[in-house]
């Protein structure tokens, strides 16, 4: 067990928003309330998943909506909390720890916020290892959890539970519209489980690993060293290229970031053009007409000169950026996860292949 | 009490169609399910609002969609029953009674299906004494019931219970999304309440008169005299206008039948022209450019030659019928309640005047 403090909190959302693969959301706002938390004397204590009783009862959390709007429509901080609390009503039990929905930028805060707020612990570790768009790419419903009951919040004091529900896709589906129809960000409580199934479906140490890649960032920010290799250094993978954005094609609809984007190689890349398709994360990279990444492979994008994760909803003309290529958990290239979070998931018609 | 007997059925369904004001959606399959569940020996016994006990608790049920789907995608009939089974295992009690949320073609049938198939009561009356397009413009929530716990159910398998809930309007919007994303119907189960409040916010005997209303048709069918007249002797108000169908433009939007019709008078009402808007319900009259009839009054067409009452999605060019201006109920006028169902509550800016 380790205790989160104020100086994990800056490498966590770096760490995160790398492995959020330009999905995510805003960790900023995020990121000051889980502050004003731990300073007002909230604590954040982090299981290994190891460390979790089979017999503790846990839920997911984590904030549905678009991230475009994640900066516009500020999260409050409190409705993944209040879709917690109206499980904990609705099953007439209380949670005995938290598990992270994904390891994306806002979402790597919302938990560490409920769980300072209710008390009680979260497991180092999250249900995609990554970001993804849609909530039945969690591995905790991927691997057989439970898609009811489930709760929805808003932060104007709106609690949906989702009582009976007929697969995690559809509740994906009612959950998602009635998320717009909140305004385009609420908070999810999901996927109740027990300690013995948490310990088999979760993706562990994503915490962890977030914080090591943000401290390695700041630390090669720090010695002029080269930003992404410290974080293939520590994630694996590669950098895929150096390059500069010179096309984004990007609209929100139903409530999804969805669209392409276009670098252009410089340096020793130069001469070399890549096309990035995405849905709120990136989902394949296309190089002269074929494609050579695909999900659940992570891309993502940094910053050339300061590791800085680039999300899709930031990304414009001119950036320079370098692409990365991590390698996905070895729980998300099963045939059953693939079915779920592989290319064929997003309209990609292409077999999976690992690419690093 | 009385006891719903299988000759009931279809004088209730015209007299709902005709109190339903061209909305309420398709009675027809409706009819079929309760008869069917009468002649598996199911049983709705009907209290007058007067037989209820003050602390019996009751709980409003109905479909919700546009009534354009409820001809396309149809209503399983169990879907009211399962939004009520949810309510009940979230509140851990079981109902005594069932309320009635609206008088229209199917929503005046579908209760009668949930009281045989949980065996308990129906209340003579409903939240609107006619039917209105949103959920918040029931008599039960515009005096004060409450929105939360809600619970929305479809034939799938899939149950929302809204255990908190902002407002009435709230409700409507989250419900109603929801609800679109279920394929267009869903059951739905609201405003529970103890027996002393349904008193004072029912509208009552509703179901006895559109009984009445049907009743006093079949007869004017069956003795060749005229169907209208014998409406409006029954439920007071009297014939607008007889006449012909010139011209309907409709859309189907955001769960909504829109649009408006013309009508030309023939016979004695030759030479004049009206325009009637709608939004699922039959909003307001206009002649000469100058509104004349307006929600909440009831504008009700049926067809000249049988009394059948013609719904908004079926209304089409060439239709002959007779325009109806039936009273509006009492609970209704008043202050409080034309903020929620008066003309401006539909976009329409008028000052409620009764016309009949």
């Amino acid at each position: 067990m380790w205790e989160v403090v104020e100086a994990d909190l800056i490498p966590i959302s770096i760490g995160a928003g790398i492995l959020g693969t330009g999905g995510g959301g805003n960790p900023y706002l995020g990121y000051l309330r889980v502050r004003q938390e731990l300073r007002a004397g909230g604590t954040v204590q982090v299981l290994d998943p190891e460390e979790i009783d089979d017999a503790d009862l846990l839920v997911v959390v984590g904030g549905m909506g678009s991230p475009v709007v994640s900066y516009e429509k500020i999260a409050q901080g409190g409705e993944e909390t209040a879709a917690a609390h109206a499980l904990e009503e609705h099953l007439g039990r209380k949670f005995d720890a938290i598990a992270p929905f994904e390891m994306g930028g806002g979402n790597s805060m919302a938990p560490m916020i409920v769980s300072a707020r209710m008390g009680i612990p979260l497991v180092d570790g999250d249900g995609m290892g990554r970001a993804f768009p849609e909530l039945q790419m969690i591995t905790y419903l991927i691997y057989g959890g439970s898609a009811a009951p489930s709760a929805l919040a808003d932060e104007r004091g709106n609690r949906l539970v989702f009582s009976e529900i007929v697969d995690a896709k559809w509740l994906e589906r009612i959950a998602r519209v009635a998320t717009i129809e909140m305004g385009g960000h609420a908070g999810l409580a999901t996927a109740v489980m027990d300690g013995a199934f948490c310990k088999r479906s979760i993706i562990p140490n994503t915490l962890s690993l977030a914080r090591s890649i943000g401290d390695a960032v700041l630390h090669a920010r720090e010695t002029k060293s080269d930003p992404s290799t410290a974080v293939t250094d520590v994630a694996g993978g590669r950098r895929y290229l150096r390059g500069k954005v010179t096309d984004v094609h990007r609209r929100t609809t139903k409530g999804f970031a969805r669209g392409h984007m276009i670098l252009d190689g410089v340096g020793e890349d130069a001469g070399r053009s890549i096309r990035i398709e995405f849905q709120n994360e990136n989902l394949a990279i296309w190089e002269d007409d074929e494609p050579t990444v695909t999900v659940p492979d992570l891309i993502s994008l940094v910053t050339t000169e300061t590791g800085e994760p680039i999300t899709t909803e930031l990304i414009r003309y001119g950036f320079r950026a370098d692409v990365l290529v991590l390698p996905c958990p070895e729980l998300l290239k099963t045939e059953t996860a693939l079915a779920v979070v592989g290319p064929r998931a997003f309209g990609i018609d292409l077999e999976y292949r690992p690419a690093v």
